[in-house]
Order: structure tokens, then C-alpha cells, then sequence
């Protein structure tokens, strides 16, 4: 149990962790931080924080954990904000979806105190009203580790990540963002893409697009909801993990592309049987 | 209310339009046509038909109503095959996703009798085990009559759709295959090219590349489970304008990378609101 956990960046995913935290009886008390009071008051009306800062000073004092939750370049500012403003022995954890330069920048402000992570969670919904308790429970929460983490920071943060419900799972920052590059930020970008195409399409003489949309059009832009200056910040983080994942993707629809136009079925279906395989192969999350 | 309905293909589609139109007194008799026998049987024990033929001559006799439903290429087949095969006054619609050819080559074979459609509904999952009585609830059913479609046929597919919980839409054909490219076909070739990548990537010495995989990887690639062999069909049959939704997404695509790789923030950030505000204006289906 953490005695004082400050969470910096009170919206789904803070919220939700605060919530989490004081309904297991992860945190003895949770502080909220975040520049904007309206959002602070609810997240203590919500449950989420037990009381909140809007400073980041005030925020940390005396916190044995510190959850950064902001968006990624609000994390690498507040890195390196906070050194000077933490108790000895404090540790330091966040939530961006991209480590390799949040590591970076943790391992030189911080050293042996700062952990980094990323909960697999999240949804199209943002903010503190999107925030629940059950968020974590069951998720992938990746902790990567910098060659200066100490092992009893690394092992607060586990915990902590566990009792919160979710499963800790340890990587190296690169991995992380080679992975989540294919299959968090690569998705996200074609949902924007196929959205906007819709968009145009609609508008350029075809009033009856959106009447003919069913289920893979819903699925296939559910995430283009999310807010595109959060996804602008995680992409510019992860830029050369996302643009090979991107040009791999576009790979495979220009094959795809290339054996339509030729009218070559066989090729087009063995494109098509490529991704039904893997599909079929992927674990079920 | 039809006296005698012919399904021709107790899929998904066909099935779920049996055990709709036989739940809600939409058909006096069903009439499963296929060539499998043990799926006619199976369809018979689901409560989708009355009775079954594995072959076309058989099944649509002294039909009032057929429903083509089985892949697009076996319904341009059985369109030619028909004609001699029905009764005087009966009526011939289909289910095919892509309707300018069908439309075409029903026209030349069955004239006034027959009226092109497409329910706007399906599934990932396929086959008469994955059928269900609701499935066209509030469903958009796309009806495209060619100029040979006499009034009282159309009327009485209207009336079809109708009775199994559809909504009925009139559309030209061509608006229709356009429309259909970009909320349908388009995020079909998507899913299966993010899946595609994702396989090669974890292959590809990413071990925890799945563990990765949050909501937006399940999203964008639920309907890579879709059959390829169906969707090469579909795509095939509405190339060109499947062709034009592929190269508009390209085009977005390519719009995100050259920002991307600029580090662009503000060229990515306005590629990524377009995206964002097409699917905050979209309407809800």
C-alpha cells in the first residue's frame, strides 16, 4: 500500500487510477494535480482524489508515489520540474504512451526514482467523466524499466500497477514503442484516415454515404473520438517506431491496391488471407 | 406478407432473413436453397426454413419472392440461371454488397422481376450458426431499382424489408457502390492490412507485440475475422470505386507521413481534426 500517491493529470486515465487506488486500498491518500480547479473539484466529487493542488509543488510534497498522467510532452516538462520538489525515497511513475524519450529524459532528471509505464487502457472517451475504477482490471500495464531504475522503485511501481488490477508486464522502452507503434498509434492514424475520407466523400456529392455505414465502418473509426492533440503529441514521441509501422501498413495496401487495379484475384486474396491469418493467430487482447 | 419466400444461401445474411421473416409472419413458407445439405439441415433445426432444395430449380419453384444471398460472384451466376425457373409475377432481390453489376446483369436477365438490394448489416462471423432474428433491426436496407424494376416489385421488397425490422433506402446503384466503398470495403482492406502488419511485425522479433494490443488494435482489426475469399469477391466487383476510397485514404495517409516525418505538428495536427470532426459529424450508424 502507498501511503501518498499524487496523481498529476486528474482525466481518464489519472482518474481512473485515483478511483482504482482508493477503492483497492492501494493508496492511503491520493492527492490530484492539474492546472485546471473545475476539473480537481470533480475529480474529488467523483471519488477519485481524496484532496488536490493546482500546483505541482504543493501537489508532490510528501508523495511516496507520483503517477504522471498528463498528455507525453506535458510528462518530459514535468520530469524535469520535479526533482527538487520530492521527499527522499520518493518514486516516480507515468503513464505516457511512448517511453523511449520519456525514459530518457525520467533516467536524467531522476535517476534511481523514476519508473516508467503505460497502462493498456484507455478509450475514445477522455476526461474525468470518463474515468471508472475497472479500467485497469485485466490490462497489460508495461513498466520499462532505465538501466538507473532501483529495484525498489521498479518493484513499488509492480505492485502498485497489480493492485490496481492489472497485469505487470516488463519491457525494454524500445520494444514498447516498436510495439505499441503498430498496434495503438498505427490504428489510431487509420481511423483518422478512413473518417476523413468519409468525411470527404460525403461532402463531395454522396448524401446517402453515412446511410450505408454499418458495423466495420463504426469499428473501423471508433477511435478517430479520440482528441487529435492528445494523438498529434503521441505520434511526434514515436515518430520513427509510427512512420515504420505506417510505411509496412502501406505496404501491404499498396499490394492490395496493385492486385485490385490488375484485377489479379489470386494476389489480392492471398493480401487478404495475410491479415484473416494473423488476426485468426493474435492473442484474443 | 409473401406466401413463399426462396433464401438462396442460408449464411449469415440468408439465415438471419429466414428466421426474421418466418419470427415476424413476413413469409407464409421459407424455402432454403444451397448446395450443402447438412447447412440446409442446419438451417431447418435453427428454425430459419420451413423446407430446403439443394438445387435453384427446385427451391424457387412456385416461389412469390427468392432472396439471392450467397456470395456476389454465385449471385451474377444465379441470376442467369433463373429466369426460366420462376413463376409468372415472381418477384427476385438479392443481398449482394456491391449492387452497379448485379444490378446490370439482373436487369438483362429477369427485367421488371428483379429489384437489387443490400441490407446494411452483417458480422464478422459468418455461416447459419451466427444467424439471428434481429439482425436487420433498425438496419439501413439499401433497395437500388434498375429502370426495368417494375413498381409493384419494388414495392413488394419494400415491403419486405420493411417487415424485417429494416429501414428502407432508395439509392441509384452507382451511389450505392460508391457509398458502400468507404463505409464498408475500405475498412475492410484496413483491418486486414493492420493485421497483416501486426503479424509480420511480431514475427519480426516483437515477442510482446500482442500484449501490447489495446482497444483501438481490436477495433481496427475486428473484421479482418471476415472470410477473405468473400471480401476478394466484393472487392473485385466494385473495383473502380473501391480503387478511388483506397487512393483518398492513401492520400490521407500519405498526408499524415510527410508531416510525420517533418515533424510537422501542425500539418499532422490538421490532418488528424479532419479525421476527428468527419466522425464527430457523422451521424451515429
Amino acid at each position: 500500500m502507498t501511503p501518498r500517491l499524487a496523481v498529476v493529470g486528474v482525466g481518464l486515465i489519472g482518474g481512473s487510477a485515483g478511483l482504482a487506488a482508493r477503492g483497492r486500498g492501494a493508496a492511503g491518500h491520493v492527492v490530484g494535480v492539474g492546472p485546471n480547479r473545475a476539473t480537481l473539484e470533480r475529480a474529488k466529487e467523483r471519488g477519485a482524489v481524496d484532496s488536490f493542488s493546482t500546483d505541482l509543488e504543493g501537489g508532490v510534497a510528501g508523495a511516496d508515489l507520483v503517477l504522471l498522467a498528463a498528455p507525453v510532452p506535458r510528462i518530459l516538462e514535468q520530469l524535469r520540474e520535479l526533482a527538487p520538489l520530492l521527499k527522499p525515497g520518493a518514486v516516480v511513475t507515468d503513464a505516457g504512451s511512448v517511453k523511449g524519450e520519456i525514459a530518457r529524459a525520467g533516467a536524467d532528471a531522476l535517476g534511481p526514482a523514476f519508473v516508467p509505464g503505460h497502462p493498456m487502457a484507455g478509450s475514445e472517451r477522455s476526461g474525468i467523466d470518463a474515468a471508472n475504477a475497472d479500467l485497469f482490471d485485466g490490462a497489460t500495464w508495461a513498466l520499462t524499466p532505465t538501466p538507473q531504475s532501483s529495484p525498489d522503485a521498479v518493484e513499488t511501481v509492480r505492485a502498485f500497477a497489480a493492485a490496481l488490477g492489472a497485469r505487470p508486464l516488463m519491457l525494454d522502452p524500445d520494444a514498447h514503442d516498436r510495439a505499441v507503434a503498430v498496434t495503438s498509434h498505427l490504428p489510431h492514424l487509420l481511423a483518422y484516415a478512413l473518417a476523413a475520407t468519409a468525411g470527404r466523400a460525403a461532402a463531395d456529392g454522396n448524401p446517402h454515404l453515412f446511410d450505408l455505414a454499418a458495423g466495420s465502418f463504426a469499428s473501423g473509426t471508433r477511435v478517430a473520438a479520440s482528441s487529435p492533440d492528445l494523438w498529434q503529441g503521441i505520434a511526434l514521441s514515436n515518430r520513427d517506431a509510427l512512420l515504420s509501422a505506417l510505411d509496412a501498413c502501406l505496404g501491404e495496401l499498396g499490394a492490395m491496391r496493385a492486385a485490385l487495379e490488375a484485377g489479379d484475384a489470386d494476389t489480392l486474396l492471398a493480401a487478404l488471407r495475410r491479415g484473416h491469418e494473423a488476426k485468426r493467430d493474435a492473442p484474443t487482447r
